[in-house]
């Protein structure tokens, strides 16, 4: 056994951190240290590019930014004024070197490099005809269909060639590139994926995270809006709208689980929506309990919330281990529930005797959860009530998250008592769909055209998805895609 | 700078795991899962050895236990019944790989292994003892001390020869040895380390917390007495008294800081306790506030606790980055409190324009705290009072916490107005050392016998400590060591 | 101060060896001999890339194959009965694993493998132009051109594609292709570089060198031609001619210095040639003296030669250390001729008192050989007369040596007295042109057209260098290149 | 199949070699370069001490002196103008960091550093008697137990300390240590290994080999003579003779096989020894013949010299791969040889047709020279003839080889007629005993008083071999150790 299984298992995972400085001595630096803050967006490898006015520099390593870019070495090579990073959680292709960004290319108007926070939806069908044309691949990513599509545009100007390529995909992206001039930035048309301006000293920066702006001490600008692509160069900050306007659908993952809590996403404080998720769980599902527990550490603020609502106390119920490296072995078939309890122990002293509240995020596959449970009752809780941070998650999600996944998803084969049963709980409980926008602010889901997106929980997909047509022919037809345009 | 410094910087550490299993099959896949549950008492090296009948087996490294014990090749290697182990937080000696252990030595009787938590307070004058007989030392450990004090004892009995040894050394010590016939574990007269002992299925388990016992389902028969010393072969288990009825002591930061909350030492929990100490400072230093914030992570119990005595909602002020290295660069002077950014970021959402209540364990430096009352204002708070969790640390400390920082005490060097306005708080409050014993479920200290090792707060040292005399002949004439007998 | 400067300091180097397997189960572990068989063309490096039907493999490692191929691990990965390999010594591109080959793409018709000993003289003129139509290199190696020449073609099948690319190519060339169908073997019109077909068992083999062949007990078939295409399926070998009929211009470095003596190129033995050239150097410039010592390894059978047409008895006069890595600090200033002694040392018994013939390959910058000399002489030698077994180099070369050395050549900077006096000898005395050519069975230079590429000696160019015109340019007239065509 | 059977396959190996520098700014440079110069006598490991008059520093590494010892950063450590180095090739510890020496230890004198070559012949007796009194062993090596007897000698002084030792072992050794007030340098009393002493500007050199002076051009003084300890401080040098008059039996393998040719002896070159050799082999057993090839590198000499003497011309008949690595796989059951071929490759043009002398410097276990002479005669020999250029070796040997391998010593269990057989030759002459002594320039062996200590030929013992009693047991009568006093 792995701990890989164990972070897939009940978790959906986010994909990618990007971030850009330009104008400022020592970009690179201040890149490493985004990156740094944007570590839960993905860690399994990250790659820095910057350029000097001369040359184009560039580090790429698998693990983590702390152990791979803090090195004075590392840092003096990656020189310059203008730099931009990724984090990565692979999506699609392999954990290897040349699947890491940026990528970069010597085009004939100059080094052109390029990272990329999400997924695209018909990159298979581009690549075919690029390959077809005599492109040659070196990665299996996504994002290099973006490279070749700028490389082989025919339009003037490099950032002319970028919407020319963006102009041909489709899916969620948040896009930084960097030419000789400094760097672009595009948010996907529905605004997907987060990305942010701010601004730091003389220098401006993008970041798919506000939390990112803040290590740094950098000023809160604004966010990029849904299709605007953004360049930054000596003389400033210039926005473009290559794209009809489209509504706004943020992915609504980015709140319940993906982004940090000290982040802000388009005006929302996701510690704030977690909260209000949890006091709309209490509302809707609470039952006479003695304690509650968060599942530690996604589960903390919507455990917090749930307890300002319900006034039963909250409490450290289940002890996080937080030196948990990538693998672990199985030392012998008789220690039951041994991966979850790398991670976790339950904390008998709060647990024992009492009726407990558990409160979770998200529920994918359910067999953390239902370990966890085992591991509560051991500790002598006397009942066991789980409640669940999120609508159940039936769809598949082409968007950033990994989809293969998708087909073991608990709330898609079982019924609500069947789950309850399976995961030994005395009772369970899903945020409903239109708790979930009220804990938004909303008053709830607008069914014909939603305020953001939230396939997995609905199979409403914003974008064509023209990769995945046969995927989601396999769902009930009630299920399939409804697709914007 | 580096992470170190930062590690270093504003708190005390633990020094050691320790953890033994006899009488199961694959016993050192059993002590690798124990030694990470044990992880927070030193992340900087672990070693394993086993014996399988024949022969000894061991594994040492740098670096966490899940990075380097936990494939198949290296637990397949460990083979055997009986295996001890030990993960290292340096005290004394250097960071190398010599300085790793379990020690191991092969006496005239057959293999001998050893290690040890905690820190001896007369080894210096030993070693120079041994040296001038012709001892060649390896390590720069006080550990090493004791190896050779049973390598030259004249008694016949290995057991003998380990009692031969403790019988000289001064300190605190929870010991564990393995010879071919099985485990020796002693805890030093005063039982300022902790140290339980287990069961699993039909083996017997030896380990430092409780928390060990869980990570395997191993029973909790009972804690090892100060004073005693178990032999556990595979005739079970013997318990022996090799030295006179001696108060135990517990070393109080145990319940402060050093051990995880999940664990339970003398029949109490750490969690509870420092609830307790929560609900203590609150009842002793409340102020008007709007919320209570934890300095994550070990200033969470004691913050619910604060928030559960006082009525202040409990929220995350504070977000911990938990994919933290050892080493980062500091890439700009520009970039205030950096270091503090690299682990921590302020929650705007639940700070601006509040009354906080900023709970830490405890003041050391200083250093950390001043930045993270920063970075709290900065993000808007009103007000900003900082509650500590234990009472002021102003004596050097000789059981297992790195001495040469002492020096550095901001407690030893201001007063408490001094402090206040040194850290930048509205307000600062220590609990009072009768708080912190009322916590433990006493009236108050008895000063006469304390209850607890609790040098730090008090300078009062319940061994002598004969390589140190001259170090607390610099405090005052008050602060000097009370020695027990 | 480095080995590397050694390396490069009096020697020209060979660039790289390739081979091929197809037919035979485990066609990997043969590439891996065969390249340990040639790792005297390249020590940089080395690439395999295998295909079993299904899938292409790879694996490419900086460094030598014996480090890097051997494992059963790697082995068993590179799967297949198809499989071609490389060695590297870097010519054009930077020493990075991006500059590895074989090669790699995605062809629409599927995988394309390529590798590649020798030069192009056109590529940088062939790459601006694909950059501009959208190609994106990933490295900085002439190789790659051919490789994008390929994918972009409009023929139909690949052989087709592959004629179309070398079809634009100048320059020196060996290639080796692998596709589903299997290797595709080329070798430049002017046969520059070897290239011999052989077989093993039921399977083919190609290889720069026939000692290649020897390691696996392979067959010799015979050698490819000049201007030939071989397409090797499982139908067996086919041959094509794409170009018009073209002299044989074998390079004629690859007798003196470059091939391993125990190969036979074109049907004449190396190691023969070698002894010949010290055979034709006695006839000469002979000179009385009392040992015949051959710089060691490369001047052995040159020296071996001299020894028996003089009757001056051979002796090893200077003793060569085997174990010498990449890199070596300078200890001190007052070390003299440390480099030279890292690799080599004078055996006093030998040269004490004596007149030392001195046997060496070829004289490039001087500077090793100079304190070699100073090495024999400080052993007491009476008299030192170098002989040089080739001609004085005094022109660029482009077909696959490091044309930037070629500035620093002593021939073209000094006359013969000039360079005695330099290296400290009593006298010094290179082969003629034509006494070469006599020792390759000639009756000496055809000087309308030469029976071998010797552009180092003579600034004869048999193709056309379209990239290096300029550099030809400065020098003196009489001394620019002749084109062939 | 690794070539670590290579290796041990048909060659016996030396052992050690050590070096001390004592009085030169920047002895651990020198001390690094005179290893390299020493790495044939062992690569397995290499280590080296400085001390710079305040501390001592070390560095161990396992692998080439090249690989591990040239950084800057690794020198720049290695402070101070006195230092000792080793390049180990394990006679008695499996190979592992903590068995590389020099070994250091804590006296209560101060640091002491001790490194060795040779092998001792009652370690283990010693060792057991040690560890009885209480002393521990960190190491497997022989070496270790002179440390601890100089750890618990009671002489005052470290140099009596070290006299104590040396006085309680036996066996073979050439000794350097090193305090803080200088070096000590001891052999052994018969002189069995060698070591010279030699002069470096200020600076004094003790090594192993003068080709170890050679390197740095460090002028030679003499060679230590057997028995004698050398102490070389501030103040110069000073002999001592700590043992009475033993008659000189310096290792004849020292000339036929361990040392480079380069080097002198007690004033004898080992180039000339071994072309002697080749002389006196060509006089006792010559026939008939075409070329005289040498198996290289080792045979080189002695086929120089049997070419001279017979007027049959030397020819490169093998040619030797030089970049052989530790590892290689056997690829294919149906590569005959592969092992052989992997180093060395028959040059076809030599042999085809020829009736060969192949020269070989010794007979062990014969595995590789049937394949040798199987590759020889498949490229085309006529005629194969072996000369071997030392006697039949039929003994152990118990001063610093290999000694598991001596069982399958072929001369031990065949006679002339069934090797000549087995290895497939037409014939097979070894060297005599008395041969091999008047190649030394004397009459022939004094059987009462052997001048050299020649024991896997004779089975002579010169030392006293106390933990091997039992292994010269089982050999017939007389052929049982002659031990000398």
């Amino acid at each position: 056994m792995t701990l890989d299984d164990l972070h897939d298992d009940d978790k959906l995972h986010e994909e990618c951190g990007v971030y850009a400085v330009h104008g400022h001595k020592g970009a690179a630096a201040l890149v490493t240290l985004g990156l740094h803050a944007l570590q839960h967006r993905g860690q399994e490898a990250a790659g820095i590019v910057s350029y000097d006015g001369n040359e184009f520099y560039n580090h790429r390593a698998l693990g983590l930014v702390g152990d791979n870019f803090s090195s004075q070495a590392v840092i003096k090579r990656l020189k310059g004024h203008s730099s931009i990073g990724h984090t990565r959680y692979s999506t699609t292709g392999e954990t290897a070197l040349r699947n890491v960004q940026p990528l970069f290319a010597d085009l004939h108007e100059g080094g052109f490099a390029l990272c990329h926070n999400g997924n695209l939806t018909n990159s298979q069908k581009i690549r075919d005809q690029l390959v077809m044309r005599g492109s040659i691949f070196q990665s299996t990513m996504d994002t290099e269909v973006i490279l070749h599509l700028v490389a082989t545009s025919i339009q003037d100007t490099i950032v002319g060639k970028v919407i020319d390529a963006i102009q041909r995909i489709q899916g969620a992206y948040a896009l930084l590139c960097m030419t000789k001039e400094g760097v672009i930035a595009v948010r996907d048309p529905n605004g997907i994926r987060p990305l942010v301006l701010g601004k730091f000293e003389d220098g401006y920066v993008v970041a798919s995270e506000t939390c990112a702006l803040d290590i740094i001490g950098a000023e809160f600008i604004r966010d990029v809006e849904p299709g605007e692509l953004i360049v930054i160069t000596d003389k400033g900050v210039e926005s473009m709208r290559p794209f009809p306007p489209t509504p706004k659908q943020t992915c609504i993952f980015e709140y319940i689980y993906f982004a940090r809590p000290d982040s802000v996403i388009d005006g929302i404080s996701v510690y704030e929506a977690r909260k209000n998720i949890g006091k709309e769980l209490a509302i809707e599902n609470h039952i006479e309990s003695d304690v509650v527990v968060p599942v530690p550490d996604s589960g903390v603020p919507a455990a917090i919330g749930y307890s300002q609502e319900s006034g039963v106390p909250f409490e450290l119920g289940i002890i996080r281990n937080h030196y948990v490296g990538r693998t672990f072995i199985e030392p012998s078939q008789q220690i039951r529930n041994l991966g979850v309890k790398l991670k976790h122990n339950a904390n008998k002293a709060v647990l024992e005797g009492k009726r407990v509240i558990l409160v979770d995020d998200s529920l994918v596959r359910g067999t953390t959860s239902l370990k966890i449970v085992e591991m509560v009752r051991a500790a002598g809780a006397k009942e066991v009530h789980m409640r669940i941070a999120s609508p159940p998650i039936g769809y598949p999600y082409f968007y950033g998250i990994d989809i293969s996944k998708s087909k073991e998803l608990l709330a898609a084969q079982m019924s609500l008592e069947e789950m309850t049963k399976y995961i030994g709980v005395d009772s369970l409980a899903f945020l409903s769909i239109d708790g979930m926008y009220r804990a938004m602010g909303l008053e709830g889901r607008d069914n014909k055209l939603p305020q953001y997106c939230d396939s997995p929980f609905t199979g409403f997909y914003p974008t064509r998805i023209d990769d995945y047509q046969d995927d989601v022919g396999n769902v009930p037809e009630f299920m399939k895609p409804k697709k914007t345009g």
